[in-house]
């Protein structure tokens, strides 16, 4: 039996029930889409009352399956305008599990612009005012919470972001060591946490357990077997193992796509500076963690930890999107700035994707140059500051290039490309363009298949061949997404044909039902089904599934192509 | 012979050719309009070279018909995303149409960011740069265009506003004074002006004759009685004439309309200090001029002289929309202080409405009090600065809302709701949700028959013939724009029945064919179709054609209503 927790912020009203048979089946992105579809308004304000925050474990969350305590959030998007769901590593997905938690779902607004937070317990879950994290970021936030909870309980927050509404406010998880370095960094859903008051929730995972299991045995069979297939897989066990997600610069590098000073040619002079291979060398000579898991039970282990020249804590290691975003995007080639942006970031609780973005379009616009590391450390400490410069470039790229009046500004549904040119890989050009949120690579990963060759070989440069691609992962993803795994899953579930039929399997045995991989896939499908359908109804149409102008009128350096997969084709994506 | 003039500015070429065939029949707004369905991707990039602006005087400009002088300006708007047409008054409508020409369009865009001047004469047609206008306002930008070109011209220009590309950006027509008080304020058409690199147009009418008519005896019967409707109607010989649009202050205030303080209750206390009739005494006590056209061949002459307590220009007299949006909707009553941020806001080259609104939202996000003079008129000089937070105000309330996080925003397309609260003029809310061009008062001018009982009489609170009436209006309005008369002459064309047969009957006249009222309305009907689908390509849907979701949960003292036309009724607006 699990339930779902309904948070009335209008009067401080708390209810937990049953999740309604409707919601059956579903469980994180697959919950959180549900939700919004059946009892949000598509057209309604982002930040008013009738919005709702909802905050999802994936159907294997609370199991021993390795990789399966992600958390999804949902609500309708103040930087898009389209349902979003993002999700996170951290503790707090496995927590809510454990106690039996399908959903929370924040509702209402108070009146008077006060702060709460949210205390979950096994037995009883609580709303306490929260003024004396006001204005704080995550780090200090949670460091103040800890004062009262201590260390075994799970931390979500917002930083000054998320309370000042802006669109690249993240919605913070405090990770293994109670730090808040994961992040649901994408569409502003930091903001709608804001819009309700909510300042942080406290997830205490005492006296709950393991989620039960309608068989067992075959649980335990089928995760071996998918254990297994993650400890296989050269990009699960070695390579984001020893060099993070930052092993993708050399390699997007190399393959002329990697996105430099907004996205004006696609090989970036500094790269190897910022490069996995050089972050690990830096931190094995700091003595740092070069292997370190997010969340328990993970054994991909991508997240380092970032040490000072004194050998004193900066960040987890920057991801890949992270190191680009403020690195090669910002013409930027010093590593140990970046980690103190991630830092920044994680603590004022911003999309570093958004933000490093914003940043590349600000210098674009002139307000500093590119290359200028004093210059973008400055502009992150505006935003911290909420002046008004720091209020635009925290809205994101989309808002800095309409208030600075910038023609290329790399948007779609006005979210943030992420590291990846869709000019040199066309794969991820058709997600970004047609994923219902917006532009994000994790929609739909065909760097994979296009630059990595896992799951098949399809020519990054060419038109042939990406449409399907990117129909057929965003399909999986959405299904991975609901199952609550960790999307690097992917690597070995699209090269060992046995590792999806291990997912499937698990969740039968975990739900004793049947289902076959086809079945996974039809879930994958109905969720972005469902995505869709809200936003048509929110008014999105086919004329939002495009590219900004400028990827099809200048051509990327060194490939010189130009992103050129016709409409009509970017139209065949939802043909289902 | 009508020519149409094509100015390239990537290469510098320019072209004059007649105007082809395709386009006859049409004019101002319905000229632009076709323009753009035909010639603009629905989709580009509004500050991109894709986007093409158009100038065009209307079918009757360049006639002795009354207030027929105005011109369209057109373009994908890079506030709205949607097609765009403001109109203003001023002498450059009838000078081209003096000069035959039917449309100025400007297309492309420079690549390095330098500024033009274009000068068009009878026999040429020319690009010079215009670097020594850079930075430079309005009036300042004229009187240095003047030293050349003298007073006898008219001239187009863009301030700082369009040279930044704001949201908000106007451009600006000199008027029979050669002041740059005239503006197509709507959209932010001086952004892309200023994104084409054009900081002005001379425009010499020398040489230039009267527009040829196929039946001068017929147009000259005809323009005589459409001049008798004029000077027959009380709002077009009494009201307007002495008191300006500035009269409605009083009424709107009386009716419960008056939008105060954001959009938060319909009167305000001081709407007395700044009402038509306190305009008038003032503005006779200081012997300024009561009475003044905008343009040559105006008869209502609602353009007052503004001056101050010495007896030294201001600005023309400020609009009732421009009192409104920096006057009541900001908590202030200095009419003084209202008539310098008109000043300013031509200056600049900024949309009164939208930039009054842009401060209103910013005062409710605390950035100022309600009411604050000297804070108002500080935000204006932030604008005019160009700093971070005058770059925000510059792109109008919705940017405004967005960055700060602001709830409550009077947007549709995100385009600022004029001076008449939708929930109180019931009417005038359906036009703000279902125009083309987002929230705009001249494009269903509802009040008139909700209010001042012109035309008919439709109850404004109720919900009972709203649809109907702004239809009619809507498409009565794309007519009146596209024969370039002044919308003020539908008070007389609603009222008296030969009014509307008179211009039926000037058009014909002067083109030599028969067209009829019920002719002349589909011309109407026409426009807006072409109109809806340049929208639909760019993505618009009955989900855009709606009201902030505020007006339908808070209800508007005195008269305690919210906007509840319901939506199925709003998406009956264009069943032709």
């Amino acid at each position: 039996m699990v339930d779902i927790i309904r948070v009335n912020m209008t009067d401080g009203s708390i209810q937990r029930d049953p999740l309604p048979k409707s919601y059956e089946g579903l469980g994180g992105r697959g919950l959180t889409s549900a939700f919004l579809l059946k009892e949000v308004e598509p057209t309604c304000t982002p930040i008013g009352p009738l919005n709702k925050l909802i905050f999802a474990p994936g159907l294997l969350g609370g199991t021993n399956c390795a990789n399966s305590g992600r958390i999804s959030v949902g609500a309708k998007s103040p930087l898009t305008g389209t349902i979003k769901e993002a999700n996170s590593g951290g503790q707090a997905g496995s927590y809510l599990a454990r106690l039996g938690i399908a959903a929370i779902v924040v509702e209402g607004q108070p009146k008077d612009g006060r702060l709460f937070k949210l205390h979950v317990t096994r037995d009883r879950c609580e709303l306490l005012p929260a003024d004396e994290l006001k204005g704080l970021g995550n780090y200090a936030s949670v460091e103040k919470l800890k004062g009262t909870y201590g260390d075994r309980v799970g931390y979500v927050s917002i930083g000054q972001a998320g309370e000042w509404k802006l669109g690249a406010a993240s919605v913070a998880f405090s990770d293994r060591d109670g730090r808040p370095t994961r992040h649901a960094g994408r569409g502003g859903l930091g903001a709608v946490m804001g819009s309700k008051g909510l300042k942080a929730i406290v997830i205490d995972p005492a006296g709950g357990e393991a989620a039960p299991l309608a068989d067992k045995d075959a649980f335990r069979e089928a995760s071996k077997r998918f254990l297994n297939a993650l400890q296989t897989h050269p990009v699960t066990s070695q390579g984001l193992t020893n060099f993070g997600t930052d092993i993708l610069i050399n390699i997007i590098n190399e393959a002329g796509g990697l996105p430099t000073r907004n996205f004006s040619t696609g090989r970036f002079e500094g790269a190897e500076k910022v490069g996995g291979e050089t972050l690990n060398s830096v931190t094995t000579a700091r003595k740092g963690d070069c292997s370190h898991g997010c969340m328990a039970g993970c054994v991909i282990r991508c997240s380092g930890v970032y040490l000072d020249e004194k050998g004193d804590y900066v960040s987890k290691w920057p991801e890949y999107e992270t190191v680009w975003a403020w690195g090669p995007n910002c013409g930027i080639d010093d590593l140990d700035a970046i980690a103190r942006m991630d830092r920044g970031c994680d603590d004022i609780g911003l999309d570093t994707i958004e933000t490093g973005n914003a940043v590349a379009v600000a210098m674009e616009a002139g307000i500093k140059s590119f290359g200028d590391v004093a210059g973008a450390e400055e502009l992150l400490a505006e935003i911290g500051k909420g002046t008004p410069l720091g209020r635009i470039l925290g809205s994101g790229a989309g808002a800095v290039g309409k208030v600075f009046g910038v023609r290329r500004v790399p948007v779609v549904k006005n979210q943030a490309l992420p590291a990846y040119d869709p000019r040199a890989v066309k794969g991820v050009g058709v997600t970004y363009a047609t994923s219902p949120m917006g532009a994000d690579h994790t929609a739909g990963y065909a760097v994979a298949t296009n630059i990595m060759k896992v799951g098949g070989d399809v020519d990054p440069l060419s038109v042939a061949g990406q449409v399907d691609l990117s129909r057929g992962l965003q399909i999986a993803t959405a299904a991975i997404d609901t199952a609550g795994l960790c999307l690097f899953v992917a690597f070995p579930v699209m090269d060992i044909p046995d590792a999806m039929v291990a997912v499937a399997d698990m969740i039968s045995a975990k739900y004793g039902i049947k289902m076959t991989v086809d079945d996974f896939n039809a879930l994958g499908s109905r969720v972005l089904k469902m995505e869709r359908e809200f936003n048509t109804r929110a008014g999105f149409t086919a004329a939002d599934d495009r590219l900004p102008e400028f990827f099809k009128l200048e051509k990327l350096a060194p490939h010189n192509h130009v992103f050129d997969v016709p409409d009509e084709e970017l139209d065949r994506v939802f043909n289902f």
